[in-house]
């Protein structure tokens, strides 16, 4: 899905919602433990609840890889079950040499065809440029994330600046804001302004709205730009809004609260 | 495999061989094509070729999650296929928040069962510490790495050192050198004698020698500690040592001539 897609996405939903699909075999309604596939069966079910209210499922491949060959049976079912409208995001987080890189890229581009995929900055430029050869794919790096260890690294003094703001501006030379967004944590005001001074044009991926603390209407005021720019994730706050045979109304109350609070936020750029 | 157990198989061995398994489909043998799990068939006789002259495995997971449900497979009949006393790496790069770190290491200690898993720093503390929880398992963080990007972030300045120093002193304070590893590439040799200024009890994995130029008397002159401390993988250099029909014994003997090698290097702590 290209820019243009994404954005129109974003207009006719009035959304920029991103549903976090952090499926916890663990955490599922108990009726669902029975059926053949309980993660298959918990996310048809969420998508089906939240597909009119979001622009884009993330899935978080960790929960599923834990899970071995069976999880990634879920996860490409998940994934071929969204419809092709919505932008999907490989959670995956992979960051490797060249020819490593490449095979990622293939994984996540190829082999389970997303949209998108995360990817860490850490091993510098021939981590990332595999990501950017694909028409119409993106690569998520992670710039500042919204976890405490991100005072460990990402804000400490890098150069002339902080190391986030390194990753920002070198990153973004790599690539276009067609190919290229940015995990931005909504944790800290100061940071988004920052953020959006270096680089005015990209998607930021904000996780961090909801059960970690960030706040809509601030993250909106401060970091949308006119193609909205923003993908804000909940992942927790939808999928487990309720936890009984009801998880899936819940969960659709829970989007549908998050839309409507969302169409009043893009209304500068309807 | 605690770190008694690691020098002991290096004492036993005489090598502090790694093997890494990055086996790409499109590179084997032609007549390994007709098997019903030519990844398989492949690293089993390399494993059967290369096993009294390493210590070590390195299966770089990228190539096998490019294939889909076959790939988790394959690596799977790969993992178990080892025999127990070497020392199993998965390199996986992962990184995530702590709830999602904790599923990567039930994935990489727990539902395939390695004894390390290779981690990237970026996110911070709460991205590397559930890997340090599980006894006798291992976290193997990137610190300097050998391919260009390195350059970008790692070796620039950071507060009063440069980045991969400050990962390297930072992470080490998180662990302790019985349940972290570093990888750190062999491309440089007055970055080597850093590292060991900044960690000189630590295990480091060293890719870059053979394929990527780095020089092995070198490496274990400037890196070699009292355990020895050093794991130095060799991927291309060893399992495409030849390419037809007597690939395994072009491995063995790629192997042996390391081993043999690493021998002679190993005289001063044996």
């Amino acid at each position: 899905m290209n820019r243009q897609q994404l954005r129109a996405a974003i207009v006719a939903k009035k959304s920029f919602l991103c549903v976090g699909l952090d499926t916890d075999i663990t955490k599922l309604p108990e009726h669902l433990l029975e059926t053949e596939d309980p993660v298959f069966e918990f996310n048809k079910a969420i998508i089906d609840a939240t597909k009119d209210y979001t622009v884009s499922y993330k899935i978080n491949t960790a929960f599923y890889e834990a899970m071995g060959v069976k999880g990634w049976i879920s996860l490409e079912k998940t994934l071929n079950y969204i419809p092709k409208d919505i932008f999907t995001i490989a959670d995956a987080k992979r960051g490797d040499i060249g020819n490593t890189a490449d095979q990622y890229a293939k994984t996540f581009f190829h082999t389970y065809p997303f949209d998108s995929v995360t990817v860490a900055p850490y091993m510098g430029h021939d981590s990332v440029t595999p990501f950017l050869k694909y028409e119409g794919k993106w690569a998520i790096v992670l710039g500042l994330t919204s976890n405490a260890g991100s005072a460990d690294f990402q804000q400490q003094p890098f150069k002339d600046g902080k190391l986030y703001e390194a990753v920002l501006q070198t990153v973004a030379s790599w690539g276009t804001p067609e190919n290229t967004m940015f995990v931005i944590g909504a944790t800290r005001i100061e940071y988004l302004e920052r953020v959006r001074q270096l680089i005015p044009d990209h998607f930021l991926l904000v996780p961090g709205v909801g059960a970690q603390g960030g706040d809509l209407q601030t993250v909106a005021k401060v970091a949308m730009n006119n193609d909205c720019g923003l993908l804000v994730n909940v992942s927790r706050g939808v999928i487990y809004a309720g936890s009984g045979t009801d998880f899936a109304a819940a969960a659709h109350d829970a989007a549908k609260a998050y839309q409507e609070e969302m169409a009043g936020l893009l209304q500068p750029i309807l």
